[in-house]
């Protein structure tokens, strides 16, 4: 049995992710390709919980900043090992909307942290599911924030009250997204994600069918 | 304010750390300092609810080995924050059972995760959080073991049973842990804890009494 392909999609808030992720695997399943879609975090029971800790603040007490990318990281692990792995080892196909570059571009470029010990620390979490191609849907920082505030329905949202330091970090996290695909790019795909759906959705599965599908 | 001090007592199970660390918040509190004593993982809201995940297995799935040091280590993370670092800086002295050495000790030495890289992922859950002065105690498997098991009331331990990999795995500890003295000769300081309770308590108060509140 061959084994299965490991696509990750990043990028900022309001790129697309989740949208080119149900676009992609549409395709892929057409194709008769099982496919496996995780979000971060979560996708175990123990991720759940942690992301109980995480996002729901079960423990009724807010990680600091620390903790918030350990207990991230641990999440991780579980899901590569009880997920991830598996399903590559039986061939399916994994897409995760998010993964070990969240981390780096977020906490590392993002909040300060150093990058090197935030790909140590990925590195020790994944294991060997290095992902064999990550999707950067490029946005700029407000045409991001702006789709962003469309979801939320109802809700009156007051740009001007939006921090000049809010999107000096949004921005340092796009610019941050750029470094990794120019460190990496032997797996990153950056693709110009401040379009309609359609047009992205066709560049992506060009991406995917020329280097996994195409007859070599 | 001077800032207090910090403490860590670290040894294989049944070396008597909990005795030892009562013994000393004893006599310091008899000397007027406040003591603040903390037993990982846990301490904190957010490190009991890790500490259901790792000790009572709330998300009913064992962690992976990774996630279980990641968990430990946010754990760890919060608790510094929150209450290690807090402490100390008001003046309070701040005795752990446990602490970062034991990572190290189990999952590094122990279980075979690379030393160093649990030496990295301490660094960033403690940050300025490095202890004063470590106490290892030391005991040879068998005595640790023994001591362990009469714990167990009413329970029967047949040591017969006790397999060969488990008796390799606490010598690779308790070998790590040596290895960690000699590494940090700075604050750790080997007990033999081989004896009756009193003569190690007495040899623990020499060395803290000398190095910290003897008059210089």
């Amino acid at each position: 049995m061959e084994r299965g392909k490991f696509i990750t999609f990043e990028g900022p808030e309001g790129a697309g992710k989740s949208t080119q992720a149900a676009m992609l695997i549409a395709k892929l399943e057409a194709h008769g390709i099982e496919v496996i879609y995780t979000r971060e975090p979560g996708g175990t029971k123990l991720g759940e919980a942690i992301r109980g800790i995480l996002q729901y603040n079960a423990a009724n007490e807010d990680p600091c900043p620390e903790s918030e990318v350990l207990l991230f990281e641990a999440s991780r692990a579980q899901l590569v090992r009880h997920v991830i792995d598996p399903a590559l080892a039986r061939g399916a196909w994994v897409l995760c909307d998010r993964f070990a570059d969240s981390t780096t571009a977020y906490q590392g470029f993002g909040r300060g942290f150093p990058v090197d010990l935030m790909e140590t620390i990925n590195r020790f979490a994944i294991g060997s599911a290095v992902p064999d191609m990550t999707i950067l849907l490029d946005v700029n920082v407000s045409l991001g924030m702006q789709r962003c505030a469309k979801r939320q329905v109802g809700q009156k949202i007051k740009y001007d009250r939006i921090e000049s330091e809010a999107l000096a970090f949004h921005e340092k996290v796009r610019q941050g997204y750029l470094e990794l695909a120019r460190r990496y790019p032997e797996r990153f795909r950056k693709v110009d994600a401040m379009r309609l759906p359609e047009p992205i959705a066709e560049d992506i599965w060009k991406l995917v069918h020329d280097a996994f599908l195409a007859k070599k």
